[in-house]
């Protein structure tokens, strides 16, 4: 089994391209240089940047990337290096070039999750067809480990639900909102004057950027091909103070999740805010860090914390992911493949189940809990624990908090619906999942 | 760089030796043989159990292990695998088997966290001597990927720190003494009748368990040989419960830590129990759960938490690491070494510098923290935070809790020898570490 590696081959270098050079690209191209000694020594042959294409070289001006180096022609680049780093980020030309880069027998470390989200099939095959890698570490979580252990360590296990607080933005406004009975607004604002957010904050706030990482981590725990457009997403735009305020009551606070579930119906993916028990090892997730909890059959709870976004954090997982591919070429060897050989039904968004809390404004007359009770009971809805609260600053009003058991979205909908049309119902507040200790 | 596997290849089943066959050896076989097919479509060949070596043949009742599989004769049966899993423990048989098992070409999974501490960078270098792989994500944290991160995903990264809680025994009785206000002695008794501790709990409760790992960690995390005689090991066994209220009233919980530090000198490798701030995601690991906090350059804090122990757990994580290993054999490829290159310096164990604090037992007398102090300064000690208790249950004399700035264990113990001889000091109660907010 031995590899034997003749001394040419041991002292030609492993060719490396750099596709962009913002933030994180500029940090990787960092840690390549200062680590050289060090990554050297773990592969076994030295590597060697052999370009870093950018759109305007100009803008380039930190001292670890040779000027010489630079170049605008992507399509080239591509062309003349053994691993490609793609940062640019967005479909295309991302997708054009690194299809390009792996029919050229080229490695390929991408963190580029709204391509991975919609044409990542189409690259896992194109490797495999090739020979060739593709590592995706920071796409998911940043500098978490999170793609290796679902690709590898777990792959003798069955995972059964993996659950994500995949997005800094949601969860920094969230905390403080949870922290400092701030509004969304407030804390958007706070969240954007401290970086956290975009000045367009609405792939953030809207969910889709956790929904790109969920149908990543679906198409890895599931062996099943997974897009975007199979995550039912929602954002976080219209969670209320109130909101925040009936999880504290409940003993729960609200987190954004990346939820990906089997079943024996088949699979779903989702993004919501959710209500999770205060005990739960994702409630202690504070600030703008991200973490990933997975339910597997033998291996039982797993959670994987860290910085999921940031230059350095990236950065560092990008390079883990191009050295393990150098190791590979060094020892003519090749890393797992995708398999998406189970093809298990993915189920419609709303037939995912869970107990929701609904919250609603009622008359503050008899019989009006009746009347809701019974539109629950219509739609088949058990009612798990119902809560009344006499309103301070809206006289003749009370507001329900109604918990139910384990249903279907749709059916909560539904009802929710029956609801707005019932006299003594002003109107429903809010429907929210709400997680079990 | 594609790999070519003749049809002839792709249908010879890769052969799997088990060691052993106790709690997680059954647990293996059993997610060999129900996972087969699972395993076969990841791996792109099949795998086959070739025998299992026991002491006993007749005390192994489990269905799935076909009763032919059954030897007494390890020796023979490691010549005749491409894959041996060991999980029989100890140091003999287990060193001489897998070395054997090595030289004749197959590849290794071990769950052997003794061997490895006192035995690892021998049994590395043989395995990377016959071009083999040696896989042992379970001999730390269980079913977390903890050992695959280290050797893979932060290749490209430099770590500073690595904190753990690894041992489950250790981390109930100070969460059950935490939760409960009950002594040490009352927590392990509650241990024992759970099954949380064995009956005789010394390797557990004295830190030799957690300071194998530490090891372990050491050599992944710094590229230098360290072993378990490196780890300066402090247990729990005289944690009281005054220490786990003074930890209460500064904002700390205790937990027994396995600590690795890259620090300017070299590197420190210690076990101990330290008060670390509430708001640390490892003090809300609680139960039996394991932990390992990692401090890297660029990627920053990461956390990895799950069930450190446990039949099917470890199970998960040995039979991801045989699926690792088979891939390689189906591809004719290798995993990564673990190159111990770097040889840092390893200070001794009471070189290691920390804040901490001090609980003394004084008269209630005027001067008496005039003195004190003074025989700190005269250490070179700078003192933090003196907090004075009077004692009700004690009268005459006051309680002072000392919190000093970073300081080398060493001189804190001196400080208290010098301080066990003064006067007005009745006696130094304990010494433990505080880590900052």
């Amino acid at each position: 089994m031995s590899h034997v590696v003749s001394p040419r081959e041991a002292a030609t270098p492993i060719r490396v391209a750099l596709l962009g050079a913002g933030t994180v690209g500029s940090q990787t191209a960092r840690l390549l240089v200062e680590q050289a000694q060090d990554l050297s020594a773990r592969i076994g042959r030295p590597m060697q940047l052999v370009g870093v294409s950018v759109l305007d070289p100009d803008e380039v001006t930190v001292p670890w990337i040779d000027k010489s180096l630079l170049t605008t022609n992507s399509e080239e680049l591509v062309t003349r290096a053994d691993i490609v780093i793609e940062l640019i980020g967005g479909i295309e030309p991302a997708r054009t070039l690194l299809l390009k880069a792996l029919n050229s027998g080229a490695s390929v470390v991408t963190a580029n999750k709204a391509l991975l989200a919609t044409h990542g099939p189409e690259l896992y095959k194109a490797a495999a067809e090739n020979g060739v890698d593709i590592y995706f570490e920071a796409a998911v979580g940043g500098a978490i480990p999170i793609v290796r252990p679902l690709r590898e360590s777990l792959v003798g296990d069955r995972v059964n639900r993996v659950m994500g607080i995949v997005n800094g933005t949601t969860n920094y406004i969230l905390d403080e909102m949870t922290l400092k009975g701030i509004t969304f607004d407030e804390a958007l604002k706070d969240a954007q004057a401290k970086g956290f957010a975009e000045a367009d904050p609405t792939a953030d706030i809207e969910g889709f950027d956790a929904a790109a990482k969920a149908a990543i981590i679906a198409c890895l725990s599931f062996h099943t091909d997974v897009r975007m457009d199979d995550v039912r997403t929602e954002g976080i735009s219209h969670v209320t103070a109130s909101d925040i305020a009936a999880a504290k009551a409940l003993n729960r606070v609200i987190k954004l999740l990346a939820v990906v579930t089997r079943t024996e119906k088949g699979i779903t993916a989702g993004v919501y805010p959710a209500m999770i028990p205060l005990n739960h090892p994702l409630a202690a997730v504070h600030g703008s860090f991200n973490a990933v909890f997975v339910e597997a059959e033998a291996a039982g709870d797993l959670m994987f914390y860290g910085q999921g976004a940031g230059g350095a954090p990236t950065a560092s997982a990008v390079v883990g992911d191009v050295v393990s591919e150098a190791r590979h070429l060094s020892h003519g060897s090749l890393g797992p493949d995708i398999p998406l050989y189970a093809n298990l039904p993915i189920l419609e968004g709303d037939e995912d189940e869970s107990s929701f809390v609904m919250r609603v404004l009622v008359l503050d007359a008899p019989g009006v809990l009746a009347k809701v009770s019974q539109t629950f009971a219509n739609h088949g809805i058990s009612i798990k624990a119902v809560t009344q609260l006499q309103l301070k600053d809206k006289d003749g009003y009370n507001e329900l908090w109604i918990t139910t058991h384990v249903v279907s979205e749709k059916s909560v909908h539904e009802t929710a619906k029956d609801l707005d049309n019932l006299v003594p119902i002003q109107s429903v507040l809010s429907i929210m999942r709400i997680f079990e200790d």
